[in-house]
């Protein structure tokens, strides 16, 4: 269930019978010649989208744009400060918590947001120990990465192999292509299979990779490809938001 | 267009031709016993991304939660604090203008985001000044509300009258309905007329509009009228867009 | 009473009679070449003290220095950020609330100022709410133009009609003419009626106002029409705040 | 001459002359059963204007609200946060610097202030170093308490000797008299001189002085004595800018 | 070389040779009841002291205290907020780049400082690019842990196996024993081999590891361990930081 | 006993005797051609480490970076903003309070720093104050100077007399040497007595103190010195926290 297309009283009931929900999380940066901007946020929605009916488990509204500061020599690309991010999940998590909510499994579709997820979650805790003392609801916030799980791992080496890379993979060009049929762009991908390596600011992300990707070859992507690995991602993600909830 | 269906070249060609960008935001709250969570966010989107296609202009992604703290006592409601949203908003404009975007039309959902939007707008300015001085790029920040625009207004006038209210309207379900047919739901209405009146804070709002709608009937919601009010909410919003660019 | 003239015993006994006070914010910016940089905070001051004379009703200090950005290319202008507004109206808040305060309202004397006070107040709800949960105290804010009241239109517009504008207006110079008489600028104003409209950052503002004045021939403005003009929207503000403390 | 009642062109004159300005900084806080809680921002604005006549320099609006948590537990004290006073001051000074102002003499009624004043000074030197480099202009920000001046600090100990004490003092309880002759409360001072000492927060300092004093009897006050104070601190005062303004 | 025991015309010398400095960051934190609260920020000075002096590099001073929220229920565990801990590390950086360093690699010893060391790095680029645009210093900021190189990885497996652990492990009390010799306490450890697992707040941390080890035999450390354990990690330390700052 | 050096149980064992605490706070900057840079934080861990052992108090982790603005025009200097500082305190003071620390003795060795300590003080009460009213632990926060007690004050005049000076002082580079014996600098010091005066900002103390001492001459420094001075610091150190502690 998407809590953007759920009403309040049905909000109420399901609180009466979960304390969890799912938070997708992704970012509005580049992704090479061919892929959409919004790769990152539409991915998690989908994979996320698909577990919560799955489940019957709540999906709250994507965070849309993420930590993308390196993409930003690139047009089109955006980011929040991490200051700002921190606050947004922040204030995200502090608003369902306040109606009962107390276990928040994000989806994260984007590398670059794991340290600042990280730091709020923290921050969270910080907080809810600084207000609320000793007697406060216990929170419990995790972050799983959709290409983290062990099905679509699996997958995504047997289908892609070294042509997968670690930006602009086509994994995630697929994932994408499967929910917006015909929306991947034609363009000549020059290397085929981009350069790797690390990098620092955006100035230096924008040298070191010319047109975006990072180690990556996108053409191998297609929408029957990203149908079968959302389900792989949708059925680890099950997995583990399943786990998440029977901790004790 | 949608920036997060396209990619960084199409941004980049985008912008030889246009500085302008609309930016949709909307909230994440109750809306009465029938209405969608998410109602704010999706008409915005809905009404955002036809006109953006009419005239072949970017929509920038959706600002889904915003500044909704009087509807925190109603069960899935989110907010950010004003200072989040503000930063959320500055954060944009300034990831978007660092390309080269310099007029940006938010195209709101939710009457409680005016003044952080406003407070946003002024802080934009002031950075720019602060960090840029005299030589920076004039930006131009403003704000429309989808349901404020001339023929809009008159179909709500003619389809509902005084059913219309302000929270939980008929023509914001209508809306939400059109984008999400089979969605809205089934609850009695009791009274069908919600009351009005002045309110400050979370639990005075609940108190006095203890289903959450004020002085609305949205049971005369329906997807058809949806569509309607889709197109003239669309057409009013190119009509104001273009009114924007050509502004000397 | 002012708070500022008050001790604090008095201010002791007040609160057992009432949990109200008024709060004057006004602004420190250009107002044409012949009005007062301190106009906006003068006016407020001048009206709510006779208010709180009328009333027997305790008046708080001034806020001086409002969100005048779009004034900055006028020598003498100030302003604070949006945030820094937001900080000083919650703290004025949070002061006064922990003595017992709980229906503030803030007279108001700079259009500018009115988004930043709607999210300063939101701010203060959330907070009351994060901070003391269900068992806080109620608090109410709200924000009335000086100028809005009916008598106070009524009189505006049968005194200077169509040379009234929206920025260094005959009445409010009038007031600030009647609160500090002989202190208003002569000055040649070229066009007498200052041209209107819609303006975005300080630069525009200058361009299309190069006087500072929008729409309005201050020309008009006198200290006789200044006497009534308090009289009349003190009278409105008594009437304001009378019903703000009856309301349930 | 008071920026308030200024006009920009004034204003503009005036720089072309000076680059100098007096910031009036006080406080609103209990000054004891007789005292006027806005006894520290009326004794600043009264010397800082008549120094200003004196010497035709300009004075800026008066910060009416400082830093007075230890004066809480006592109605009608307000405070601002540290943070807030910071940006306070930071924001005056960056309005005025914007248009050439380069020295800054706060002109203090508080001692509590002091340490946050000499923070927001260096937050300004630094953001000043950051946003402007090299090339900047160099701002110049000094405070000087009205007490501290070798004239009125000789007339002080003459007029109270040892019934002085360092809060709710005669001296600055007949500067307020002078400037509101009749609003000096009457009221038992028991004992006549209050107790002294070192303190801490709110709850302690109430405590240790029971009706707000610290080491006064502000019985010896007097409208008389305030006028003869006011006129030593304004001339001490005008040395003090002076010499401030020709320093190299 | 330390920076805190250079002068200041030493340190002018040394840019003209070298950008680059290392940073030893470590925390403030209970180490079980057998090691020293400062186990954290003592490796890291040890090992980047003694890399310093082998590669004539300049260390600067440590961050002595970092995000331990999660030890908070251990007597002496201290933290700062995520958001403090970005402010420091932006603060450390941007004094050194304004003197020319260029190069920043943090010698980090406590695994709950890695997400906010991270989003400390994306902040300062942010605010690099957004303060100096195109042509600004290009600054490079990396972390390593300090029991992440393959020598002191191999020597840790080689001397305690399974009884490592991930907090407390006998590795960092080691590193401490050699530093402060005599220092580490005696105390029966109950059982021997600390458990393991996932943790979530400081509460549910105190829960899960009751003496605040996690996964760890401390009894095993030794400072003759500590010596070798120290050296190993020095060396790796020089090739790494050799290896950043010859990196194109 | 160093905080660093112990482990939690015996704070645990600690807070049963006693809830004070002394926290040295330094700063690192340039100290003239032959000081060291990190100076001020190397005097007061000194001084404070012995005065703990000598009462057996507990002293916590040095903050070693501080406010020192003013002396970034020479390489190597470092500061934190006054915010950063402050929330370096307040998280530091937190931290501690929550373990049941109520006394906190800060021993400061920079003058820059103190209005900024004292800031974060009246933060820290406020925040107390309103996160946990009227019941809250009553935190007591002092600052002292080592160089302000009689014994040390006296020594230094009897040593250096008016070859003292206000920076880079003969005293502290004692103390200094006495620390870390071998460490001061050899430089020609042109004049020998530097010049002495107020200054501003960053730019305008390097132009009149072009070497960076202000007033001294250290070459009258020397490590005998600095081991008399240190037992006179740690002795007035001692009466100070002694007294601090008795306080009712």
């Amino acid at each position: 269930m998407r809590l953007q297309l759920a009403s309040w009283p049905e909000v109420e009931a399901y609180l009466k019978q979960s304390k969890g929900i799912m938070m997708p999380i992704g970012s509005t940066e580049q992704h090479g010649p061919t892929g959409l901007i919004g790769t990152d946020a539409i991915t998690v929605e989908t994979i996320a989208w698909r577990t919560g009916e799955m489940l019957d488990a709540l999906v709250g509204p994507t965070i849309s744009v993420g930590m993308a500061h390196h993409h930003m020599e690139f047009p089109g690309s955006m980011t929040l400060k991490p200051s700002t991010l921190v606050a947004v999940i922040r204030d995200y998590v502090q608003s369902l918590a306040s109606h009962g909510f107390e276990r928040f499994l994000f989806v994260n579709g984007h590398g670059g947001n794991v340290p600042t997820i990280g730091s709020a979650f923290y921050e969270i805790y910080q907080d809810q120990r600084q207000a609320h003392g000793a007697g406060a609801a216990e929170l419990r916030c995790r972050v799983v990465n959709w290409w983290d799980g062990p099905s679509v791992k699996a997958l995504s080496d047997e289908l892609f192999g070294d042509r997968q890379g670690s930006h602009a993979t086509p994994s995630e060009v697929s994932v994408a292509a499967f929910a917006y049929p015909g929306h991947i762009k034609h363009a000549r991908l020059d290397p085929p299979l981009a350069p790797s390596g690390r990098f620092y600011d955006a100035r230096d992300y924008r040298r070191r990779f010319p047109d975006g990707r990072i180690g990556s070859d996108p053409s191998k992507a297609s929408e029957a490809h990203g149908k079968r690995l959302t389900n792989a991602a949708a059925a680890d993600l099950a997995d583990c938001y399943r786990q998440f909830l029977a901790e004790v």
